[in-house]
């Protein structure tokens, strides 16, 4: 008894994903198919009722083509109602079920015109996060307060250094929590104020980026303790959070910093070419959609391994035109070097957030080395 | 210029990982070095200094062995302070950054007993669920309304027609959000008092379980609304919300609603051998460390791909000791039908909840099909 169907109306509209696909042709075919109801109605075809739902409800391959051995990318076409107007459900559209299946790789996205009206993205995005910084055109430097174990003193300090050598965005490191050892408030107003008395010498208008990634119940809160203590953005892990629970933050309005974020937690949907998302929706589109100001990634050639072509790839999704959608930096991280810098920025261009960390310890006095990381990009 | 250390008093106790690595035994030995400091101070090993820091907040290799070709098996300690007392901070230890490396894979983990402490579990967990079903020592019976597209007023003669059935769970399709054609409010309304009055007809107590999934700014109001309509308990995607989201949701004492967990956009983590978790970690232990009463996730042989060795370590991380949480429900699942219902029970024992969806549309009359699934494990 397959149940009758109501009436069912829908606007026509609809968004396109691209998967690829891996396996023989028909293998791949079938993939194509499949996906289409696992991600909709999650039915056995031949029990979906017909009529509205077979026909607009169910998902529906739009384009097939071989791109390589055993490798063919489906456009699969989705009615934008599916979503409805949020987040957990677009994602869920996109590759909720089919996560769980190897051989599709979620590869990109676009969304109606409708859908993307629903997103606000980036509140700053490049040209808000320079204004606030006050840099005009050069790439903006970014280092992290580290190691774990240090006393917020310690961390005030290092933070002052930093901005007195002149890095624009100084964070936390991301395994800063709150930790009996450095308490997340302690920590907050020291480091905040650090960087505001260098501030004040410098002339300068560097910020301290707490990491305010926190359960459910003292997230808001560490939020709001940050913004009154004076810090000048928020550094979130959505793999940790929830990827809407950082847009939600973005879209807060009681709410005006900047928002870095980091990619902890993340790697599971990258680490194989042949399942999980591609580089650029993950840390690119997905951050943009979901209000990152600026997205944390290891750049190829660091501790991590991503290759240059993907590092190429996520920079361009932050970049290019998405709706209405600011820009946003991207941020190459993981092991990076002050030897590295010139060959970065021809990779990257001016629109950059420099991340290096541990390096910059190795080169005796810190506000030197930081002094000589800001000359590098002047 | 490292920074000095500060006085760092530490308890001491630490807790312990078991990383299975990829490579020769002299790159596997690396990545076990690497991941003591990638998770922690994330800092060059020349540079962390020396004292409570190196000694004591860098993870420890507590023991390597070759457990096959070409893979070692890691276990690794960190001291319990590096987590704090927060679900958000425990992810990022045990898999944060190095979930972006390759051939790592999070196998398992032992919480010292005040970080378990910490953390309350599932609110229900196999007793409390069978106490409110009203379900003494039989496997329990779930099924979900769909197909995505059709109508509250559809779906709730579907749910009163399960419920008349003998159904005990009947849960809304993970991809039913808030969509125009079914807005979540009316859904959950109609359906709630379709299976109340089913019940007082069967005198049974069966419950329907609304998917509340859903951004930040709604999700408690959803949750609140379902309790009042006479929800029997939540469905939530924590791949979607975030997992502490769910823990938070299963902490609050304003609710008092079983948690079933779905594992949509949780594949990214399992669809590679080599790299992510393994399904004991991700769909057993940490749901449970999160609240969930019950875990869904695809059998072997249906429309995804488990082996029937993973999900039995799935079912065992459910049910083995776990400090003092309640043990939960498997809820296998995935195009499982009625025919596999007695293997199913052989693999599985009395102490798992039987997902099945479309296949109990192909039988005729939906009635009679929900009671021969009742009678086949009666």
């Amino acid at each position: 008894m397959p149940p009758a169907l109501h009436e069912l109306s829908l606007s026509g509209s609809r968004f396109t994903v691209l998967y690829h696909l891996h396996g023989g042709r028909d293998t791949a075919r079938a993939m194509a198919e499949d996906i289409c109801f696992e991600q909709t109605v999650e039915f056995p075809p031949d029990l979906v009722p017909a009529g509205g739902v077979r026909d607009h409800v169910v998902g529906r391959v739009e384009r097939f083509d071989e791109i390589g051995p055993k490798t063919f990318a489906a456009h699969i076409s989705f009615a934008e109602e599916t979503v409805g107007s949020e987040l957990t459900q677009l994602l869920n559209v996109l590759f909720g079920n089919i996560s769980l299946k190897p051989g599709i790789r979620l590869v990109d996205f676009t969304l109606t015109e409708d859908l993307m009206a629903r997103f606000h993205g980036p509140r700053f995005g490049v040209r808000g996060l320079r204004e606030r910084l006050g840099v005009g055109e050069r790439p903006l430097l970014c280092t992290a307060l580290k190691p774990m174990g240090l006393s917020p003193e310690r961390l005030a300090s290092l933070a002052r250094d930093f901005a007195l050598g002149g890095i624009d965005v100084i964070k936390d490191d991301h395994g800063l929590a709150d930790q009996g050892f450095c308490p997340f408030d302690g920590r907050v107003a020291r480091c905040a104020e650090a960087v505001a008395r260098a501030n004040d010498e410098t002339g300068l208008r560097s910020i301290y980026v707490p990491n305010v990634t926190a359960p459910g119940e003292v997230l808001f809160q560490r939020i709001a303790r940050a913004q009154h203590a004076g810090a000048g953005g928020l550094l979130m892990a959505p793999g940790l959070l929830g990827l809407d629970t950082m847009r939600r933050n973005a879209d807060d309005n009681r709410l005006d910093l900047p928002i870095l974020s980091h990619p902890a937690l993340l790697g599971g949907f990258v680490t194989s070419a042949r399942s999980g998302m591609s580089h650029a929706v993950l840390f690119g589109k997905l951050q943009r959609l979901a209000g990152a100001d600026a997205t944390i990634f290891p750049h190829s050639g660091g501790r991590f391994s991503f290759t240059p072509e993907v590092c190429r790839s996520l920079a361009r999704a932050c970049h290019s035109p998405l709706g209405e959608l600011r820009p946003i930096f991207p941020v190459p991280a993981g092991g990076m070097t002050l030897e590295r810098v010139p060959e970065i920025l021809d990779f990257y261009g001016r629109d950059v957030m420099l991340l290096i960390g541990g390096d910059l310890h190795r080169h005796g006095d810190l506000v030197r080395t930081c002094e000589r990381f800001r000359k590098l990009v002047d």
